[in-house]
């Protein structure tokens, strides 16, 4: 209550990965739970919807981050995506599907994860949270628990900090969550969803278009939530 | 002999990280000496020394290349390293120190695989190549096999070519051999090493200062193989 209390300037660091969708503002939500001070990396890897970066600055207030780094990365340089290239994104897809879509990004999740860790060092924190979920779409290979394991390994191995200090802990605290999960757990830390983005393929205006896979996971994630999603109000 | 050959265009395609340095050139030569194409990647990550970029368009033309990418990813957003920030580079430093120099980059090596990694996932690359060199340098953490090796395994299950196809392999063929070994093997390839370029902090001309670690690792490599540096001719 009294500011900066000493208490206070013990607390912890942690990077935590901020696209500016449901899954990332919900783990930067868990880890400030969590007891941490939020160190938010925001990646522009060359996507064609920037308004997710309008979103991410959105949460990053509205969560208090300590500190927001906005890294552009060009993987359009490498193309392969729908979500980096001219690949159109897939409408009305089967959710159930079991191949990986085109929306996958080439070891998207590893460049991100290996910034953070970069940024963590520098500023002395041990701890990483990223929102993947392997449930409600576990096409993605960089969004399984065994990926998020051997990330942790490595980042003990390739750092200073790894070498001279202890471990690094990479947290996914939504992996085994399904998406009405995720919403509830939200809700319940007070996260306002309407500050958030999800679609893959907004229009100009940034109206979701309600058809890609990620608009239509986020609609039955809220509808098995019992929930209105608040960004589609008004 | 027949130009586009039907062997030629069976051959392996193999991700290089190409700095412009004696290290990463040579790494390039033996990929290519190993009989793949080379897709040259070089990142330009906030450093000072923007001349580190020219030597590697000269590398990669002499090399060859299929392709040169040159993708930018500003680490000095993170600080805390003498090579992206206002921290200076040491000077005459003894080479025997045990301690990781300032001159370490946070996890650079990790981000430079992981960019690596996405672009060999989208060209259909199983090979990725990189100078690090353990011997003359093990200040570096992410320059030890352990390190390579729990790359190589993260790679395999990060990737959808990792999952549907077979593993990555994190070629660093360097990592053994002293500054000396590096640069005769270089020589008996064909590596004119008046086009790489190594040292950390050079004059606005491009001329190496002479007394930073890489500038003395180098000279001392040159003599103790016997030879001039042809980078310092003329």
């Amino acid at each position: 209550m009294a500011g900066k209390s000493e208490a206070a300037s013990r607390r912890r660091k942690a990077v935590v990965l901020l696209s500016g969708g449901l899954d990332s503002a919900t783990a930067a939500a868990i880890a400030r739970h969590d007891g941490f001070d939020l160190y938010a990396l925001t990646v522009s890897y060359g996507q064609r919807h920037a308004v997710e970066l309008s979103a991410a600055r959105r949460v990053a207030a509205a969560l208090q981050v300590s500190q927001h780094v906005e890294l552009a990365v060009d993987l359009s340089a490498f193309g392969g995506s729908a979500l980096t290239s001219d690949i159109p994104v897939p409408r009305n897809r089967s959710l159930d599907a079991a191949d990986i879509p085109v929306t996958y990004v080439p070891a998207r999740n590893t460049v991100f994860l290996s910034l953070a860790l970069g940024w963590a060092e520098v500023i002395g924190a041990r701890d990483i949270y990223i929102g993947v979920n392997a449930v409600d779409y576990s096409g993605y290979p960089d969004c399984r628990p065994a990926f998020i394991d051997a990330f942790e390994r490595l980042a003990s191995l390739a750092t200073r900090a790894g070498v001279e200090g202890g471990p690094f802990h990479i947290h996914a605290p939504l992996v085994h969550l399904t998406k009405a999960e995720i919403i509830g757990r939200g809700v319940e830390l007070g996260i306002d969803y309407a500050l958030t983005h999800s679609c893959y393929d907004p229009s100009e205006a940034g109206r979701p278009c309600g058809t890609c896979d990620s608009c239509r996971l986020r609609a039955k994630g809220f509808a098995e939530a019992g929930l209105a999603d608040p960004a589609l109000a008004g």
